[in-house]
Parts: C-alpha cells; structure tokens; sequence
C-alpha cells in the first residue's frame, strides 16, 4: 500500500502559527523531515513519529535535494504517512515545487497544505502592513540570496510603486539597497529588518534604505531568519509596533 | 477594564486553514466581527461569542470602515475580547492596518494574527508554486480592484521578472491583461484564475494571458474569491494539480 506525503507550511517559527490541518497530519505522522527553522515545540505535536532533519543551513554537509526528494519518494512507498515540514510555505522560496514534481512523477499521493509566509507575516509582527490604504495597494517578494536573482528582478520594479520584501537577504542587505538607490528609489525611503519573527526573540530595525547596508545587527540572530522591508509602509511600524507589544503583555 | 482586540487572518476559506492561535482566540472570544467569505464552520469555533457580520460586498447598504472601527474600541472598552476575523491575512488588501492604527490610537491593546494568504495559498492549492528554481524567484501581489492603482503597479514591473499574482481582479481581467500585454508582457505567458481556493467549490482555469480576458467563468463562483496568476510557473499546474486532487481523495 502506498503511503501519503503532506507537504505542510510551518509558518514562521511560533508553533501557534501552523494551521489546524497541520497539526492533524504532524499528529498522525510516521516519519517527518524538517527544516532547521521548524521550532521544536510544531515538532512536539507528532508524537509517533520519527523525525528526519533535512535543513540545509546549520549543516556542513548539507543534505541535495534530490536525496530529500528520494527520502521522501521512499517512505511513501513503504506505506508511510509522511510530513515533509517546511518552514514558512511550502511554495515560497522552499523549493516545495520541486519535492511536488518528483512526488508526482513517482506517482505517490500527496497534498500541499500553505502556510502563513514570512513574507507576509514578519512585517506585519512587527507593525508593517504590506499593504495600506494611500501608501501601497500591492507588494512584491524576492529572494535575496544572489545578485544574479535579486538584481534583475529588483532593477524590475518600479521605484516605490510597490511594498519590496526581501527574504534570505539579510548577508546581501547593502547590495541590495545599493541596488535599488542605483534604479531610483530615494535614499531615504523607508526600510526595516525584522529578525526572528514570531519567535520570542523578535526583533526589528527600522530606518532608511540609505542606513539598510551599515546597521549592525546583533550577533545572536541567525542570518536566515531575517526579513527586509522597503517602502512606505514601514513608516506605520512606530504607531502599531509598541501597542502590540503591549497587546502581548496583557494578553 | 479594558477589553482586548485580536485581528485575525481566517485563511483562504477551509477553516482548517486557520492557525491554532487563530482557533485559540476564536474559542474566548465574546464577539467575533467577520467577512463575508468567511466559512461558517471556522465562526463555529467561537461557541461563547457573539456575532456581527461586516462584510463588505455583499450587502447593499454596506457597513462603513469607520464604523467598523467603532465598533471594535467600543467592545473593547466594554471589557470584551474581540475577535476581528478577516479572509486571508488581516495586513494583505484587508485594510487591517486602518483597523490597527484605530485600536492604537485609542489606546486599545491588540495583536496581529498572521493568517494564510490567499495570494500564495490559492495558486499553491491549484498547483502553481508562486516561486520555482528557474522560473521565478520572486513575486508579486496587487490588488485588481481599480484601474487606477493595478495600472501603475502594473506598469512598473518588468515583464516575466516576476510571478504577478492578482487579487480582487476578476472583474478587471481584460483590462489587466491589456495592461500587461501592452507593457511587453507576450501574450502567450501562461495565466491561470483559480476560484474558491481550499473550498469544497474551488476550480481553476489555465490559459494564456491572451486567453485571460476572453475566458468565461462558472456564474455561481463569487467573483470575490478569485484569484489571477500570471507566468511562467502557471506551466506547473498541469503536472502538479493532477496529483494533488488524487491525493485528497486518497487522504
């Protein structure tokens, strides 16, 4: 009998964030493989599992795709119910699509549950609304980990005609508002980094995309774990980032 | 005492697209303002609350943003804890930001609830990954809703750098395309509508952009609940949705 592959959006990183469905296939798991970004207590909820780490960050010897694709082709045809958790969702920047091409060529079942993005929730736990009334009507999200990638696509967009969010960008972050200074964005346009979102050691700096490439970052945050913000709507993370924070004291 | 404000993103539709966090303040919630897309099954959850519908759409006298936020102050200053329930994620086209800056200006305590877009979620569920390694490494969203803010945002984006994901579009499809494709967009860039996402109703339609104004919809799919994709990663809804759709029976 052929197994079954979830491929499941963890969220950003607090484990009150995976969505219903995910808890049930992580509550009804055989085998789960994980990204380094998944927080233990997600991990928790599938308690007869094992449990494979496949994240290719903190690894020296990063595990390929391919094997993952294998692990995952594998167990599903050893009649396994499989959680292949993914930080974020499976479709942004994870590489889901291609775990989704080799399930389906493999013939195994499976299903894609989204997830809530960083993209989209970073910014806004920090008090950044991607999009806003008068401000910004649309955003766009690109990847930050090469200038062969973030260069053409940032060069694409209009100056300020969009929400920017860049994520794996955080080593590039100079490069990257270098860029965009160099396509006509203003200096001084809003711009922040939230690191760690959700987590419980959140943390953001906002500033211009003039100071974006010199702000020094605490040590203690893990590079991939940050998210940059470009426009004018990280004007609005003053007012609706201290109620918040207190919202989450008085809760 | 003062009562307390979570904005809270419900999620494409299927309620077990909600986040545990989001089933958590539902459950304690005293008053819950919802959507109109808003599945009756998440609002089931909230088995102590009262209920006030705020949609927008499909009333003839709708109900104003302001009284909206009214509404929110004055519950919460009653000592309530209500639960603002809105389609997707509160801060992607919901006008969450406004509903925040109320709630902070008033000296409410409140949170933000990430939810799953459907901006990301909608494609992925009719198998078209928003990124895929060598056919986009970014995205972006904008909202369909008027000319005069799609055409800009649209204008300002480099053709095929980018998959262009367009919300509360339906209505404006031709129009969109005939901006794209007298922007440089080639006219035989794969397009995709995909409707009612995670709902038992949820069809897609695959095309060309060319095809896009031209192709005509079920009548009985809300014409809010649609979804435009546009690019080259819409060729992967072929290989992917198939499985997929085997997958759910099989689950």
């Amino acid at each position: 009998m052929t197994g079954f592959v979830s491929l499941v959006g963890a969220g950003p990183g607090d484990p009150e964030l995976l969505t219903l469905k995910a808890a049930s296939r992580l509550r009804a798991a055989d085998l789960v493989l994980h990204d380094a970004l998944v927080d233990p207590a997600a991990l928790g909820l599938a308690a007869h599992a094992r449990f494979f780490y496949v994240g290719k960050r903190a690894r020296r010897k990063s595990i390929s795709q391919s094997t993952i694709e294998r692990l995952l082709v594998r167990a599903a045809r050893r009649g396994e119910r499989v959680v292949r958790l993914k930080c974020g969702d499976p479709f942004v920047l994870g590489r889901g699509g291609e775990e989704a091409l080799a399930l389906a060529r493999a013939g195994i079942p499976y299903e894609i549950i989204p997830g809530v993005s960083s993209a989209i929730a970073a910014p806004g736990l920090a008090g950044i609304p991607v999009t806003h009334r008068g401000l910004a009507s649309g955003f766009a999200v690109v990847s930050g980990h090469a200038e062969q990638a973030f260069g053409p696509m940032l060069r694409g967009i209009a100056p300020g005609s969009l929400t920017l969010v860049v994520l794996m960008g955080i080593a590039n972050r100079a490069r990257i508002a270098e860029v965009l200074v160099e396509r006509g964005w203003p200096a001084h346009t809003p711009a922040a980094i939230v690191l760690d979102a959700s987590w419980s050691e959140q943390a953001s700096w906002t500033g211009t995309l003039d100071g974006l490439g010199r702000c020094e970052l605490p040590a203690e945050h893990p590079e991939a774990a940050g998210v940059l913000v470009i426009g004018e709507v990280v004007s609005l993370a003053e007012a609706l980032s201290a109620a918040p924070a207190t919202a989450v004291r008085a809760a």
